[in-house]
């Protein structure tokens, strides 16, 4: 962890905080700091800080924290994916957080198989875990929200536009010619949402749906990646191409 | 799969294969075809092709296969990889060979427990079929080759020309301000070699190193990724500087 995560309601009024669970371990066994040490923190979707450890034992780690006034941009991406397997999804809840991602809405599609919303992978208390980590790993405090949607077609034609606010819609599409780096200015302004299909892709009743709502078919050479692999190399172009905005602008 | 691969030895003069293992399974249970039905196969660094079903049972499947006359194109980028977690390794090597890496160099590093050195990881009769894995998934056949070196000095110094020869090298850097999209032209041609350091970076004396042998730093903005995620999304934008060039010329 390059980063300690805590909740807003563990800090008290004077800015002390007693962890005795796996973040006391990992501050005792893994940064090996001992008291008076400093250590980076932060405030789950809240700003980051520093803390002293004002008394570390092996049954607790006291801290006093020192948190910033504003909170780290919020992720300019969201994302909009097929239901991966769960063996797949559960390997991808960390590295989306730590690639830095919005909102993640989950959705059924044609090719995804309807038993896979029953996996425990789904349920917050295995996820948020794992985001979590993901986020201590890549020093941001912002928790993707989470949402499950069991019709991709409600989902997009009744709750997209309140869920998300973008002008900015791509779809990921093996057989798209224009790369994410090709995309328009305007597509480097604002927030930006990519959809993701299933492995086994969109059926063409999705795609029609998908792009009659305004996601634009982006595509990234003939190779076939499975989707937690296409996901983390989509985030990383797209991010770019939103990064290339910033720094011009 | 989305491509059964052969080995150069499986195929007789007459075209014919005869598979019995966890290809032949996946032929059977999963693509389910049948006795003339058509399948994707390549050979390990070879061309690609089809085969037509000749016979299956529940002991084996008979290709008749038809090999093109070209292989693909051999991926232009190649990773000198400081050596990972037995762990996270054991889960990047097929995304590796799926996103298309010529050669995988192994190195140890400052940073590196001896310990790594030890495991079954990095045995070939261990990572040779999930690298193959890898390709099945892409549709590729350049299986990348993988050397292990346990002297970062010795094979940037003495061994590294031999091994690849790249105009082109960049290593990526926690601190650099420049993003791999805007490197000059020159590392738009040819191959190009990404270096990729341990689990809490490159130490002084190991960054000058790979500087003086023309390794420029190039960033991916703030976020610390575990090793296996930064890979990926560095591949994904090495792969997208490579393909732009070849786009425009």
């Amino acid at each position: 962890m390059n980063l300690i995560l805590l909740e807003s309601g563990e800090v008290n009024e004077a800015g002390v905080a007693v962890l005795d669970d796996h973040r006391a371990a990992h501050i005792r066994d893994v940064l090996r700091v001992k008291k008076e040490d400093t250590i980076r923190i932060g405030l789950v979707n809240g700003p980051l800080g520093t803390a002293r450890i004002q008394d570390e034992s092996s049954r607790q780690v006291v801290l006093k924290c020192t948190l910033g006034k504003s909170r780290p941009p919020k992720p300019k991406i969201d994302l909009l994916l097929a239901l991966p397997r769960p063996k797949v999804l559960k390997r991808l809840w960390a590295p989306l957080a730590s690639m830095g991602v919005g909102r993640i809405m989950l959705t059924n599609a044609w090719k995804v198989e309807r038993n896979y919303f029953d996996t425990h992978v789904l349920q917050p208390d295995f996820f948020r875990p794992l985001l979590l980590e993901g986020l201590q790993q890549a020093r941001d405090t912002w928790l993707p929200e989470v949402t499950i949607h069991r019709q991709l077609k409600i989902l997009v034609e009744d709750q997209l536009d309140q869920l998300v606010s973008h002008r900015s819609r791509i779809m990921a599409d093996p057989a798209a010619k224009i790369p994410i780096r090709s995309l328009g200015a305007s597509f480097r302004k604002g927030r930006l949402l990519l959809a993701v299909g299933p492995e086994g892709g969109w059926t063409k009743f999705e795609r029609d749906l998908l792009k009659s709502h305004g996601f634009v078919p982006v595509g990234m050479g003939p190779r076939i990646l499975r989707t937690d692999i296409a996901c983390i190399a989509l985030l990383a172009l797209a991010g770019d191409l939103l990064n290339r905005h910033s720094r011009h602008s």
